[in-house]
């Protein structure tokens, strides 16, 4: 019997302890893609408690709980901290195997020293001493990222935005680890939405270019990608229901464009027009700029309209699209890559069954001279537990090289959830420890300190280059 | 080396054997959604033999025969019972893996206190066994029943179903468990289908109601609901090829029935819309009522036209559908919830490529006050294995709360099905025990012993209120 | 910790290595699908070093190399072949969980007594040692074949091919094995394709038949089976992206036929019903000869165009196509067996997700009298690793009967493939040995005898009736 988190957490072999401790341990976090706010880094954000760092806006935890029926008052509504965090404590302890499971107690391990189980009956305690820590040692966001080993932060970034946070940072030198911008153009993309004309205009003020049809449009992109590069952009992100592909004369696209900025209803094929021109569009930038894009697909967004209506996205009403397109996707990487401008690109889906599709897909663009260009992006949001984890990393080693990976990422909104950097590595570390201790990989010293290594951080390093 | 079929079978650490003695093994059963006949019970029906038992109407084994190349005389034909049983053996020897081969071996250790091995080699000696005690204990229904320590049976019946047998059983004192019927109104959703306007004939005179147009079919419906709940019933259940959504105006929706009544074809949209009507308004009755709503879906039935042709439906000849449509049953769920109207629901797919994409679903339209509302059922027929069962309960873990999980429903035709419950919980131990073992769940006594109980009664016992 | 490459490689406890040892090493192999080249066996190719045999037309491996940034000049280029295995031993050493690092090691093992690790700092001497090795043994394909108990090889012919070498292997009284053609018409089926009427006319000549229509086509195709069958050949095989079904009467396929023929364009449905009719055509015709018919689907072929036009087809650019078509593929069996002209099938998706889709479609179109007539076949080309194999068979045995699957075949372009066989002997009686040592089957030694030489060997020797 294993006692329940300790050093050997995940860790089921005595080779996966060994490579853990001397290679993935303590290597820094390169966190390339996040949804945390630069501002809170800036103003270094304190707490009060524990619910305010773990329960203000992570819905990760808000769907546990409304799955143990507790009240949305104890949720998003005007209970106390105190209520909602007793409320998040009865919840967890029937969430087992559910990685906020492990994730919670990681974090009170690390940055509470509290090694025993939160429940209904110790919830109190743990309030206690989770106030009285933070009192005391006056808790931080600066803090929490400088006890984390935190390298490198890319945040999520609109174009339009001024990047003024980041500047700060740039400018004070009591930080020393990079937080840069990721540019997210997803509001330029989703022609579909209400709110795309009055986006048009945002995006005309800020660029300074009067956007009347798609080569103004390009060009006002343009310049806000010149202006993010400035800043240290190198990675670009795309929030996608599923990748299109439906190629058009750029005249028709025009058209389209045009029809959206009268207000007048397009087409969902016009729709997929649109973004198939502006993807191939983005792709070429990136592909000049030496970014990054990260492709994130398969997700269906608000699907609960009265949650959504009264709470907005991000809140717990997303899913798993179960929509199979690979043929689109594969279009998509072919015209860019005809192109002469498929940038190093990395490619999530939301929904676990396309791993092996992926797996192949990026086999297929891999190009000379540069080590792993097409990347499958580590397991994601409904998918980054350790089943989901070993469940893509097996799928990549079995049809590609698991020894390019670029590894993990937090995708968090919460300063604490570096730790799932730890997880993913244990995770890592007892997969491959398991393969070595079975006969399955051999027990080279050498060359599994490379893999883990590579994985962990050096891969991520040299294929960013921030 | 363990021996097969013991109390320890399928408990492979110490954790998972005492969690199953102490806590799952003699809680009673609710089996909330099952296949047998309540005539039987109330005429406790009696067998000559096993082949009655195992091999009458039981289309699971009949494709393990087929798929050994046995002949059809064997299996639906007019062999003798001997023979049949013969052949089964002889078939289930090739069996390994298959939960056939696991269940027949519980059944004759619980029901027959044989613990060998039924293959070619020992058929002839097991035939005589069962016969002398099927002859010698006078095996009938009811006394399965009662050895099975069954709380709650939920058969599954027509809405013109008059429900006779239910209600002799409910009169039977010496009946101490539950049968209640459950509203299946397949026939009333199937537009398509040949016999739909016989049916509607049949639904009026069973409710009394001309039907002429979606008003009066309602009525009708509603009708025999009121009767039904009268009865006991408090679940429903659908049994869908895909779960549709595409909405119409009632107006519509009228033309459409109207024009079905006349004998004319109907196309596909026609169908998807008639039926996302009739869906919604099942859905709206159901919670009034405060009925579960079961959804089976991702089934493709009677594949084999010539074997559906001589044996009819249920014998064999159906498969998982794949088919994409997790849009659809969002959409569904979004519009009962955004009408104040969504009931308690399990959802069930056939497909075990969509456990992902349900439990990210469900997780969507929790609500407060009522603990794990929507449901992912249990795995489902093609499903029903341990590797089945493992990755629903690994995927409904990883992605929401196991803790409130309603666990396992026979789903069966025959009454010695039982054991499924039993191997069910032996898979749920064993996977908990194993979390355990590792240190992936604190070994917290208090904790375990309610998740272990809630999943094998408890949950379903609160969820459904019987 | 165990060795790697070992005896005892994959099999991970007694009972497995027990049932490897004294049931599945020593059986012949049935390689009953490969894409060797029967000239070379007859003319004994021989090879100057191990590039020759290892990197000369397998795109598996060109594809790890490609993912670990190698240049294409060591690919497929016009760097020396010393260069090529040093850059390929480079990027194995981070392929780790990949089949690839597997075979190259049990192949070197085999074939060459080497049992250390072939990386970076290695691959100079494993170099030095192969040579030497082929050198002095005088290394050819057929001392290869012989020194790999193989007791048939099936080729993949066009029917136009006069199979001159098949003929020459049969009179070589020297070749112990039989060395059989297997009909793989996808140039027929394949009307889209731009060489469609090129190909129509080299079948004409061919066949000495005037094609003008579909009857005559048939007629070409029929006097092509003849030609096959008299040669031995009893197994065909389809390239498909998906199974089409779209019927349409002869008529109407008689015109898209001579649009087609007169270079029109033809649309996505024609196609479709084309290639409908031909295959329930092939099916009927398979029936009648008794062929068995072979389906692989699921495939998206050159999606990297660029590297398409630069070395053609088949050299790794294809990936799995996420397309869910259940519905044909279930019509189109169920057509053929409605005119009681379903052959012996085999079911290969490259879609693992399709596993359980298959393997309950096969259990609806078993039949009396053939052991295991529609087979899920072994996992196929990104699917043949570990988790590949392993989730394969345990579908399979949770869905069907394992005991009645007719196992391995080598799909490879490569003469020291063979060592897949053993891989996935391994791996069988590994998770056999699972089931067995846990007690989920009983050690009963006589049973476990059958299903291993069955899968292994005998039920394929059965099933083919070479």
């Amino acid at each position: 019997m294993k006692k329940f988190i300790t050093n050997k957490f995940i860790l089921s072999n005595k080779t996966a302890e060994s490579l853990y401790e001397k290679y993935g341990k303590d290597l820094p976090i390169i966190d390339y893609h996040c949804h945390i706010n630069p501002k809170d880094i800036f103003e270094d954000k304190k707490y009060d408690n524990i619910t305010q760092m773990w329960l203000y806006g992570d819905h990760y935890k808000w769907r546990i709980m409304r799955a143990c029926g507790v009240e949305e008052k104890y949720i998003t509504g005007d209970a106390s901290d105190h209520d909602k965090f007793i409320k998040y404590a009865e919840s967890l302890e029937k969430a087992i195997g559910n990685p906020l499971h492990h994730w919670s107690h990681l974090e009170l391990k690390k940055y509470f020293d509290f090694d025993g189980i939160l429940k209904s009956s110790t919830a109190e305690n743990v309030w206690d001493l989770t106030c009285k820590k933070i009192e005391k040692d006056g808790m931080s966001v600066r803090k929490i990222i400088e006890a984390s080993n935190v390298e490198v932060i890319c945040t999520t970034d609109d174009p339009i935005d001024e990047l003024m946070w980041h500047e700060k940072i740039m400018e004070d030198e009591k930080i020393s680890y990079k937080v840069l911008p990721a540019w997210r153009p997803d509001k330029a993309v989703n022609i579909e939405n209400t709110e795309f004309l009055s986006y048009i205009k945002k995006l005309e003020e800020s660029s300074d270019i009067k956007i009347q049809n798609i080569d103004s449009l390009e060009k006002a992109l343009k310049s806000r990608m010149k202006y993010f590069a400035v800043r240290g952009c190198k990675v670009s992100d795309h929030g996608l229901e599923y990748v299109p592909y439906k190629e058009a004369k750029v005249e028709e696209v025009d058209e389209i464009f045009n029809k959206a900025m009268m207000g007048n209803q397009i087409t969902d094929e016009e729709v997929e027009k649109y973004k198939t021109h502006l993807m191939n569009f983005f792709a070429r930038e990136y592909s000049e700029l030496g970014w990054i894009m990260q492709l994130h697909y398969g997700c269906e967004r608000n699907i609960n309209y009265e949650g959504y209506k009264s709470l907005g996205p991000d809140t717990g009403y997303d899913c798993i699209l179960g929509y199979v397109s690979s043929k689109k996707l594969s279009a998509f990487l072919n015209k860019a890559s005809m192109n002469g401008s498929l940038p190093k690109t990395i490619i999530y889906s939301l929904n676990p069954t396309d791993n092996a599709i992926i797996d192949t897909i990026i086999g297929g663009f891999m190009e000379g001279g540069v080590a792993g260009k097409i990347q499958h992006g580590s397991a994601w949001w409904f998918n980054d537990h350790k089943q989901g984890m070993e469940e893509q990393m097996i799928s990549l080693a079995s049809r590609g090289v698991l020894g390019q990976f670029i590894g993990m990422l937090t995708d968090s909104r919460s300063f604490l959830s570096y730790t799932r950097h730890d997880y993913f590595r244990r995770i890592l570390c007892n997969l491959i420890g398991q393969w070595v201790e079975s006969g399955e990989y051999p027990e080279d010293e050498e060359l599994l300190e490379k893999i883990i290594k590579g994985i962990c951080h050096d891969n991520a390093a040299e294929y960013f280059g921030f």
